[in-house]
């Protein structure tokens, strides 16, 4: 069996951004992103996996306040929206909750996902067509992660129509705003997840979500079970 | 500006993983993952960032023989039809590619994403349905490349029928079983992505992808240019 492992030291630095990455939205400071951290960014995102080697992201990097402004409306009427969800204790949580850095951060990235790229006929995409959303989030988690390293928070605002998003984008018809992410440097990351935090919901044991072979199945294999409890 | 920027040694590990993961297909090995590590990559998982701190994944670990049969059985039905799609050359091609190692590697690691998790509300996922499924990708992403950082293989079978999957693995209705997983240690990582080394498709200049602001619009800065073609 041969050794591919990495070095402590490089074992520990993709861990620690893993367990140390953070859904940004209250602590950016307003200082620019160096090129080169920002083309790193990208090359790490660029180098994800993707079915059948589709490469179906692109990156549209976004500095203008005129955007930002207008993307940070269509998040406004969206979080309105979202809030009619909730009643009582749990809504007056809800609108104290800050979701987004739209404004705040320097840079905005939108990764999006071309559903044509490739031609009709994709490889490994045949069963399931949204394989190549799939691929993209791999491109956004590599990014994500690679932020961290370097310092630089990111947030992903998920509460903004799509094709609102993608008109103020003018985005091509087949092209979908999968992403739209904050960037920028951070006062902190916080310990824990933001929504750990305050309350709103807890982090799962991941004893209770695993199975063994199939759904009903139990993990038969008391040494893995014992390290999971353990790591 | 604080400064949260990991040690080099650190950034380096996670820059290999990103650069150096491959998606494995023909190097398994059938030597078992220690616990401690299957442990490491489930936690990895399990540390991905979710819409409203849903957490929707769950894991079915598979080391049976009859289920990686079955599974393998699925593939093979739906990579007959997918054959289909090519003729002449590229259906030779397709045909000689070997695209899953279901019964070659030791561990098969099924990802799902239960829709239904944390109720009719989640936060965030309101005008971005498949928020959720989005939140799953991140998980696999994490573990692919924690894999990587242990020497541990992983290949995304994509060419399978989910319903037929789920039928196979006995999963509830609103679970969806996102990533089907091959995972083992190799005989190598290959230098590139095998479908860039056999010519099915090329990596697409990362300058080609970039926008600025708008979808028509050009990246300005030619810093970031300049770093672009760089690094």
């Amino acid at each position: 069996m041969t050794d591919h492992r990495f070095s402590d030291a490089q074992r520990e630095g993709l861990y620690r951004a893993i367990h140390e990455r953070r859904d940004v939205r209250s602590q950016f400071l307003p200082d620019p992103i160096a090129p080169d951290v920002l083309a790193r960014l990208l090359h790490a995102a660029h180098h994800a996996p993707s079915v059948g080697f589709m490469q179906p992201w692109d990156f549209v990097v976004i500095d203008s306040i005129e955007i930002k402004r207008a993307v940070k409306a269509l998040y406004d009427d969206a979080n309105a929206d979202a809030a009619h969800n909730y009643s009582g204790d749990r809504a007056a949580q809800y609108r104290r909750l800050k979701l987004e850095g739209i404004v705040d951060s320097p840079i905005n990235l939108c990764i999006t996902c071309d559903r044509q790229r490739g031609g009709p006929h994709v490889l490994g995409r045949n069963t399931m067509l949204d394989a190549d959303l799939f691929s993209t989030c791999l491109a956004v988690q590599n990014l994500w992660l690679a932020a961290r390293a370097e310092g630089i928070g990111v947030g992903w605002v998920s509460i903004v129509d799509p094709s609102r998003l993608a008109e103020t984008l003018g985005l091509p018809e087949q092209v979908y705003p999968l992403a739209y992410l904050c960037l920028g440097h951070v006062s902190e990351f916080l310990p824990k997840p933001e929504l750990e935090m305050v309350g709103w919901r807890s982090r799962l044991p991941l004893e209770q979500l695993l199975h063994g072979n199939t759904w009903d199945g139990a993990v038969q294999d008391d040494s893995l079970l014992s390290a999971i409890r353990e790591s």
